[in-house]
């Protein structure tokens, strides 16, 4: 077998252990095609180191025999920035034998880890002492702490906790020379020059390989209170945004608005009534959590669902009157990709706007599609308390998703980014640019901004070994 | 007048209205003189600018005829960080007439000013649209915006808020190429590439002059509940501090660290008992807060005390029973800077370690002293819930303050220093570099990361325009 390999990757062979470097095609396409089949990519192998020594032997080895490098985690990017691309020569370097906790602090509430190490993973070995580390999302499963700091994940929570740049505390990178920038301190306090970590995070692997990771913790969430809201016609979603943060006292660690559409698209999955429905502006998932029981959480949660009815915001509310009807809210809000997914699939569009203008956003958006492609189901759900909206169009009934991917990128997506972006918002919350919203990017992106951008990107890379192709 | 300018500086004085360019000695040393008097710089003179447009003539300017910029906010720096050098040739580009609070938005709560807005007009902005900028350090009414940003200000609410790092959602700062990077978007997820403002935050000024900043805002504070601590012998700060955070849910807005001896200077200076003692632990200032009258806050605030009395970490406390006594117990804590100059001086030390090593460090720390330095007093202080610690020495009766700083500085600093960085922490947490410790960041910087740093100058600021000398 070994005899096959090409002299150059046999060298990379020899740096690894066993399974350390994976060539057959079938075992291949794992690494090479993106999570939603938009991409497929192409590699000679892909390596998985087991240590940072060896990250740093592969990065060496790769500048000198002429390959490039697309460091990858749990391949669950939604804009193929761990993609190798075709004629690139690119090997891909997973993190995934490289997933140990190395330590968690339950004092100093951080924890160490690998950057291999499964989002949950994490989460759990952060929950077995007692801490909570708030980043969560969708893919929480098999995407990859790397993979979470190089796009500056946010998820579920980042209302109350922030995006994941706000969590890290240290970084461990292999520098494109191959040398290792190691900041792992678990300081949440250290001004001694630049703080170079901060060019890392959402890099997207163009800088540097992330290896190590120091997040922060909280105290874990003892008590929960939960509510499904029914919004008013109308209902403004950043006034009623706002008076949570201000009459939770900013206990509110989720509110997520749910369409109508969206959920009447997991309806139509289960075929079957949820027991929960929208009001006419939609609905809203809220929770509470706390670290102590003395805190009186339900009292919080119904004297501000009091305040919104009285302001005329929400019609009607239900609290989640055990842990298996919270559950059934969350299941609720988490089905809908999938809800999307049976519905023949969806083009997502992964807009930011700030807080303040998300009601302008979706009834400035909503005309666009209206007018421009009139039918068109709409699913728009998302952490709007932070000012992000999943507007995600249908793929109409009898069309090729993949056709009509294209067709909707090229076309009524500008219309919608530039309600955006004329709202002082973005086309990319926190999906990131990848290879597929690069040409975005040059569009929308101010030239100074670029600039800078690409700046940067020569002085620490000036060979461009590190992840081409994506961003830059 | 102007005929005793230099050509050279005429042309500035042409570009800036009346007071744009001052020159005469006289008004020259508050911007060219440090707060303290530790450092006494030069500049031909200093530059007014009232907007942003300004500010990219005077940097286009500054290149042509070969001066260096030393942008300075409020010129409260503790380490020399806006003070031009002799010798060096370098114009001061004070923003303290572009001091502006541009707008807030009390629904998104955000707040954007002008780089010279002075932080105590920032907040009170905030207050007057319902919000709190969290923002609170010793100099805020005279520090301003951009200062606060270029040195990554932490302070007295870092613990629930996080440091000005953290505060920041949009930057505008000329860069040295006279051109404009304007990224004042109030956007809370935006991934769109690098995150190009982090490099500014906290690099002193050495890569472009911060024109513009956007804050993050918070519901205003509408209680508080605050109790003065008086720890048991060895009571352990870090769990402490780690009770007190779960116990309150994370509402503690404030834990200030306070040692018998740092108490004891500010009943010296007013020669009165203070009502308020230490124990033998020191003493604590706690204080809770929220944005809704429906939290019972002093109910949490005395569970999380009666928590802290069984675990034997606290002998005794004090609740604040009015908002005099709340704010009598501010004030001692907010006088120890002043106590200590009254005492004859401090040489001001401004450690961060790891929070669980806060206790550590300050009984290891405490034995350098005793041993090297037999009889030196210390005053001792601090946020010490993120592990920040002022570990100050106290000049002796009948020394020089400026001898024995550098005494210090020279000396057993080194040691302390040590200690610090054994236990994973840092010789400067909210200070930064400035012109006083550079050498620290060399001896102590990993050559990884110093490197890291000089290719980032390099790249960015090419011909070393922007305030050489500091940091870099």
């Amino acid at each position: 077998m070994s005899s096959a390999l090409p002299p150059d990757l046999s060298a990379f062979r020899d740096l690894l252990d066993e399974g350390g470097l994976v060539t057959d095609a079938a075992s291949l396409t794992r690494y090479t095609h993106d999570q939603r089949s938009l991409m497929r990519g192409e590699t000679p192998g892909v390596l998985r180191p087991r240590s940072t020594g060896e990250v740093q032997e592969i990065v060496r080895l790769a500048a000198r025999s002429g390959f490039g490098l697309v460091p990858q985690g749990g391949n669950t990017s939604y804009v193929g920035g761990a993609t190798p691309e075709p004629g690139r020569r690119q090997l891909v370097v997973s993190l995934e034998r490289m997933n140990r906790v190395r330590s968690v602090d339950a004092t100093g509430f951080t924890v160490a880890c690998d950057a291999g190490t499964i989002l949950a993973d994490a989460q759990a070995a952060a929950e077995a002492s007692g801490c909570l580390l708030p980043l969560s999302l969708g893919a929480e499963g098999s995407c990859r702490l790397g993979g979470n700091v190089g796009t500056n994940a946010g998820g579920l929570q980042v209302l109350r906790y922030g995006m994941t740049r706000d969590l890290v505390l240290g970084l461990e990178v292999v520098l494109p020379d191959g040398s290792l920038f190691s900041d792992m301190r678990t300081l949440r306090k250290n001004n001694i020059g630049y703080d170079l970590k901060q060019l890392f995070i959402g890099a997207e692997g163009t800088l540097g390989i992330i290896t190590g990771v120091v997040l922060k913790l909280w105290p874990a969430q003892t008590q929960r209170a939960t509510a499904w809201l029914q919004l008013a016609a109308r209902a403004p979603i950043p006034d009623i945004a706002a008076l949570i943060r201000r009459e939770t006292a900013d206990l509110a660690s989720t509110f997520e608005l749910i369409s109508a559409s969206s959920l009447g698209l997991v309806a139509d999955m289960r075929g079957a009534d949820l027991g929960l429905a929208a009001g006419p502006g939609g609905a809203v998932l809220l929770e509470l959590s706390a670290s102590a029981q003395r805190i009186p959480l339900t009292e919080i949660l119904l004297g501000t669902l009091e305040a919104l009815m009285e302001a005329g915001h929400v019609e009607d509310a239900v609290l989640a009157q055990s842990e298996r009807q919270r559950r059934e809210m969350w299941t609720i809000r988490e089905t809908i990709p999938e809800a999307e997914k049976h519905a023949g699939g969806s083009v997502k569009l992964d807009i930011a706007v700030p807080t303040s203008a998300v009601s302008d956003f979706l009834e400035r958006a909503g005309a666009v599609v209206a007018e421009q492609a009139p039918g068109t189901r709409l699913s728009f759900y998302g952490h709007v308390g932070d000012g992000n909206i999943h507007f995600n169009l249908l793929v109409p009934g009898g069309r090729d998703r993949i056709d009509f991917t294209r067709e909707v990128e090229e076309g009524i997506a500008h219309a919608i980014y530039a309600v955006a972006i004329d709202l002082g918002g973005s086309f990319s919350a926190e999906y990131g640019i990848g290879r597929f919203k690069r040409d975005l990017l040059g569009r929308y992106g101010d030239p100074v901004r670029l600039d800078l951008l690409a700046t940067l990107k020569r002085a620490v890379d000036p060979t461009g070994l590190m992840n081409a192709g994506a961003m830059t």
